[in-house]
């Protein structure tokens, strides 16, 4: 190749954008093969030049001013690593707007302002390309958006946020409670000092948004996704979903119903027949089920400084590529608005633990309320005796609204002591 | 969109051409947006013209002329779904020559004539896709290809042929004697009349030469793939790994050995906690390990129209979008020339099963064949007593020279009645 290498501005150098600059380096042959022409970072914006970083660049390529660099003319494409709404966005515009393309890794950026984003890259007629926004290193939004283009995707069901999988895998395999697995997790560098953004599912909430606005093409805003997190699960709900032949995962899913688009995030009851039940440790996967192609999972290491960098450096080069041969990669298209499906709407086998006196007739004035409220009871099992007796009920499929009611009038069912955790059950494949 | 649809000419219109002539019709919108102009089937090549068929398309739009459809001036691209080498080598050659992108579901074509037909897509530049001829509806190759374009690939290991996993989930799982599992699949359709290609591992070994090919970029033979199929199995095996925790798959691996390349196709013990474990059925999943991203697995269906259309129309989405644009998809780029690593030379662990006389000194005979031959003994386990007394060994990483020569040397120890198995036993992971 004859041709000058493509010039790349990287916005950020910690864990994914050293990394980058490390695969960049090793890889120079394989990357220009794949390209067409080769890379070279020429500049990167970090907030202290002075400090010292582990990656092979002269001192005089860094900068404190990352608007300096989107507004270059010796750089090509842009490379934003920084994380964070501000001022990521203003300059992800500017660049695409200045026609450079532009990848990112930026999953909240993405979430919150997508759609206008796009926007701009279309009409600017650049790429703009987020692959490492959703679960790290795995090759995801690539595959939804290309390899399945011709496809109808039914349902996408992920676990994207490998802290709260690596807290559940403590619980069901080490009998861990929530609070030593969160421990253990923050020890082991896998969840922050404030875990909440994990915890509560904000995290898998972006991803979610993410994933549904490119499966199906849609305008999904992030006060779509209804959010639950996995603080409340006790120990109490690993043991019966290991008794019932489920796992406990944090789910999200994105699914579409009769033309309407449905988003959330909660734990989940697995069955352990199910692929995702086999997803361990900080590992993510996502399950997709789609018309043609039918089921498909795509596993691997969700975060991490090497696995990002590698889905950042897949889209750098996709983009460079396309820069060199005039051509453009594959967009999602033109988004739409679809309607979304309220939660109370949706319809889900639930799992209930309810504490109650155990004495006769409990039963009969439970299932009473079930049966009310038009929700059917597949199972029922009783574990522990009189002050510490549980009842465990597996529903038939039912809807959210429907069930919340049961629960509402079960509280005031005298025998009654406490509903505990209420969990969908994910329905079996294959 | 203003633009002519893009005229496909079809070649074969079997499962699969059937099933992607429907994608079409029915996902019409969809694919218009992806591809950023319309695709529209105008001629289909098929071998009785008379014959019905259930798909929404004129009469006179078939012809039994395969050739007139690649020469023909009214077709832009074209996509092959017949199968065989002859006469799709020289039609999809014709085609690239003639400036018309080509996509293909043909693995044995790819696996013995890829190298020479990437050449003629190259030089005639055009786009060659293939997506679908290894593991059906798995995005894999434009992974490996794209996403995954600058990370370096060390090993790939897939269960690529669903036939032999069905029949080995039977044996694993219900207990089923190879013949049986292998009468049950023919009932049901996985396996055809005569098994021989899936049962042998030659359909795996196509396709495992197609991984290495494109996740190395190396010029990868069929003969260079070292195959071994399932026939061999006993029931006896099956049970052993169950009480080793292990289970028996039919793998292709692909691997990079300081600069060579090994490719082989083999029976082999899987950690009960590797994700490949659970691929069960009929399913196909493929492991990546990389460099930077680490541990990824790609898990689905393998085989059926429906699959394997879809992976045909995200290729042909793909060609669309580059014809339209201009622009060029990802190649696989130069194929170079690696050295094949000898199967002699590769290391494993061994896991071997010995039916002995059950006396005194037996042990003592044989470990002393083993540590002659410096093949070291990780655990021994005794199975049965007096005639039925069978003695079942794993082995530390071994060379593959070194446990042949320890199993020629066994033959001839007296107290030795039958070297029955000898499996590959795979590390674990995570």
């Amino acid at each position: 190749m004859m041709q000058d290498p493509v010039r790349v501005g990287l916005l950020g150098c910690g864990n994914v954008g050293s990394a980058l600059v490390r695969l960049v380096d090793e890889h120079a042959d394989r990357i220009t093969a794949r390209a067409g022409v080769g890379i070279e970072i020429t500049r990167v914006a970090v907030r202290d030049v002075t400090r010292h970083r582990d990656v092979k660049l002269a001192p005089d390529r860094f900068t404190d001013d990352p608007s300096a660099i989107v507004h270059d003319h010796d750089v090509d494409v842009v490379v934003e690593v920084m994380g964070g709404v501000d001022p990521s966005r203003a300059l992800i515009t500017e660049a695409l707007e200045a026609g450079k393309p532009v990848v990112t890794a930026n999953k909240e950026l993405i979430a919150r302002h997508g759609p206008e984003l796009f926007g701009v890259a279309a009409k600017a007629g650049v790429d703009l390309l987020f692959e490492a926004s959703v679960a790290g290193g795995i090759p995801l939004l690539r595959p939804l958006r290309e390899s399945l283009a011709g496809d109808r995707i039914h349902r996408v069901t992920g676990i994207v946020n490998g802290t709260t999988n690596y807290i559940l895998t403590r619980m069901a395999e080490g009998g861990a409670s929530f609070a030593d697995a969160l421990a253990d997790a923050q020890r082991l560098g896998y969840a922050e000092a404030d875990p909440t953004a994990d915890v509560e599912g904000y995290d898998a909430a972006a991803k979610a948004a993410i994933i549904a606005t490119v499966a199906f093409g849609a305008r999904v805003r992030l006060e779509d996704v209804h959010t639950e997190g996995i603080t409340g699960l006790t120990d109490d709900d690993v043991e019966s979903a290991k008794l019932l032949g489920y796992v406990v995962k944090l789910v999200a899913v994105a699914e579409e119903i009769d033309g309407d688009i449905a988003v959330r995030v909660h734990p989940a009851m697995v069955p352990l027949h199910h692929p995702l039940a086999a997803v361990r440790d900080s590992f993510n996967a996502v399950f997709i089920e789609g018309e043609a192609v039918g089921e498909l999972m795509l596993y691997g290491r969700g975060a991490g400084g090497g696995p990002s960098a590698a889905a950042v450096l897949g889209d750098l080069v996709d983009a460079v590529r396309n820069l060199v041969s005039g051509g453009k990669g594959a967009t999602i298209g033109e988004l739409v608005d679809r309607p979304v499906r309220p939660l109370h709407k949706l319809e889900s086998q639930f799992y209930l633990l309810i504490e109650v006196a155990d004495r006769p007739g409990v039963l009969a004035a439970i299932a009473g309320e079930f049966g009310r409220h038009g929700v059917s009871i597949q199972s029922m099992e009783q574990r522990g005796l009189g002050a510490g007796a549980r009842l465990i009920f597996v529903t038939h499929r039912a809807r959210e609204g429907d069930l919340a009611a049961t629960v509402e009038a079960l509280r005031s069912v005298e025998p009654v002591h406490r509903v505990g955790s209420v969990l969908r059950v994910m329905g079996d494949v294959g």
